[in-house]
């Protein structure tokens, strides 16, 4: 995997990514260009072995204002159709990207995350915040639509679909301990130890079965709108898969062993 | 919009309808009348453009009592199935009109809120409660299924499959604490201050993009069954319908001249 | 119903259905042999009139510690992809079953509570635990995916999207403390209470309407990935064959003569 990205930071250590968006003194906005990179690295991530979980960091006390004012909406107010539809697709794609990338994502949000920083996070896998984290799908308040990027679907899936409701229809922040209270984030901690325990949850993942969390991701996303049957059925299928991979076999050895497991990701 | 209604209360003002069901020395109990008039009404909504918000107030202390036991559940002890699915269909109808109507609708819930006064309040997109609120899906204890007008797809979404389960096999009635730690209200106050909150927040959305609001509700209900894949395509094309809207323009042009945008819906 | 099982313990009585698995001094796991077993057993019940509600309750001080070690994971490391997924396909559809048997299933957890146990407890309607109660979907760090028997599908729609994430990736077992918080539990009682809290449950829903009751049932899972509109109709034709029913009649004959109604379950 690439680190050497131009629109964001990317350090990769351990099997580890971090990723941090960048330009702090404007808490960390999102741009056509930076859209773009995103997607195409979490494209990329799919294909990769190296990196086994991403964490998404904040940047200078904040995760991300979303979309810039100057650099995005601007210009979105005076595109045609197509290149409004050609911007909402690739928006969209980097939704897709995380979600297809099969490798665990973490967010730790501190301070701002808002609008398309708000989506980053809630297309995450897992969240911790500091307490002074304030999510806010905004996008009402720029004359919007909620729906964005998946919110309509995937925040009622998170947090309840009435809470999911007045967050899209205000466009109102929520706060850390709400966040915390409704689902939306695993763990809240200090600001100081935000990135630890991201670190620290990713590091616990990494050293997992890295094959089958991949299919734990691949199986929560695509059964999404099945029924219960192809559910259950799509899972047998998929657990068999897993079952005739060495990290199964790791872990049996090891129990009877009385050892710890070493996994190894095939 | 109408609002000399027959079989509820009904006024208009700054573009917030205010709804009560009637007859509170009964406890506002739903019959024949209302529920078909209630239809049409929400139905109505979906071509006008002067309403932008909806409020359903309680009315003498109490949300709704449901269906009323002499006016409607012994009548329908003697129906034919055919008049029977009639029945049905069309209090389903009631539920798919409220969906359906592209207006943010707030219930404000005090006191008894049962039966089909609960399945109203669940239709809603936001609900209030007085501390005094207690709503009981109790059709289990009428002899019938928890299957009532949609409660079996849309309570789960709201507070959880296991929740909604127990409300529903048991057809005890969820309290106001209950309700607000599980998701169902997203605010519980005084009953003084009931409807002042609920008109509140339905002023805060009513000022808002009304046209991006609108689709916002449309979207809600149309992701509900879809992949992920699929939702967040229909956003990329709904959002970027919205980006074309002039009240996008107006929040950008308002942020540059540092003021508070003023939407106009369109 | 049979109560002659040979691999699991099973007491009916006044049409309650009590179910434990065994070998407590082992903590409960699963067989082969109890999988196919409880599989029929559930099975069986969907054809049957007399058992109306059914608890799975824990065996001394333990709900179940999932698939056995030597019995069921050695051998499964040693299996052909063909017999894998003849094994996978049985779980789930012990899974199914429970799903499909159109009575309501009540597990009362105490202590371990891991993988396939877990899952019996995640499959089941309602659930009551002890303080001790430990739930653990461990299956990745057995080597394993999280989707195993349904996990993926069911556990986001009981505790949010985010928190099922986050059990499915670690591993780690829930607390019967967040297990409440979260909606996984409805209730949690001192260890000694937590059979008669079950079975007091169970006994209320089997004096409800038992007919209209598996139609409740039927419903929450037949509604798993309609649409909205989908979900409405269905519901309406559902409740329309309930209102022909005798407790519905029972019911309103009950309520005008001031009496609380006994229901048949017809």
């Amino acid at each position: 995997m690439r680190s050497d990205t131009e629109h964001f930071q990317c350090t990769i250590e351990d099997g580890i990514a971090r990723i941090r968006l960048d330009r702090p003194e404007r808490k960390n906005p999102l741009t056509f260009d930076s859209y773009a990179e995103l997607r195409d690295w979490f494209r990329d991530l799919a294909h990769d072995d190296e990196v086994t979980a991403v964490v998404i960091l904040s940047n200078g006390g904040n995760f991300s204002s979303g979309g810039d004012v100057h650099d995005i909406i601007g210009p979105l107010t005076r595109m045609t159709m197509k290149e409004l539809l050609a911007f909402t697709r690739m928006t969209g794609d980097l939704v897709k990207a995380m979600i297809g990338c099969r490798t665990p994502v973490i967010s730790a949000v501190d301070g701002v995350c808002a609008g398309a920083g708000a989506i980053i996070a809630m297309a995450s896998d897992l969240r911790v915040a500091s307490p002074a984290a304030k999510v806010a799908f905004l996008f009402n308040r720029v004359g919007l639509a909620g729906c964005d990027m998946g919110a309509c679907a995937i925040l009622p899936r998170i947090i309840g679909q009435g809470r999911a409701s007045e967050l899209l229809y205000l466009g109102r922040a929520m706060t850390a301990e709400e966040g915390a209270a409704w689902g939306f984030f695993n763990r809240v901690v200090e600001a100081e130890a935000l990135d630890d325990t991201a670190l620290e949850l990713a590091g616990r993942i990494s050293k997992g079965p890295t094959f089958a969390n991949a299919m734990t991701k691949t199986m929560l996303a695509q059964e999404w709108s099945m029924s219960l049957e192809q559910a259950i059925e799509s899972e047998a299928q998929a657990q068999a898969i897993c079952m005739q991979g060495n990290d199964f076999k790791r872990a049996y050895d090891a129990f009877v062993a009385k050892q710890k497991p070493v996994f190894e990701g095939d």
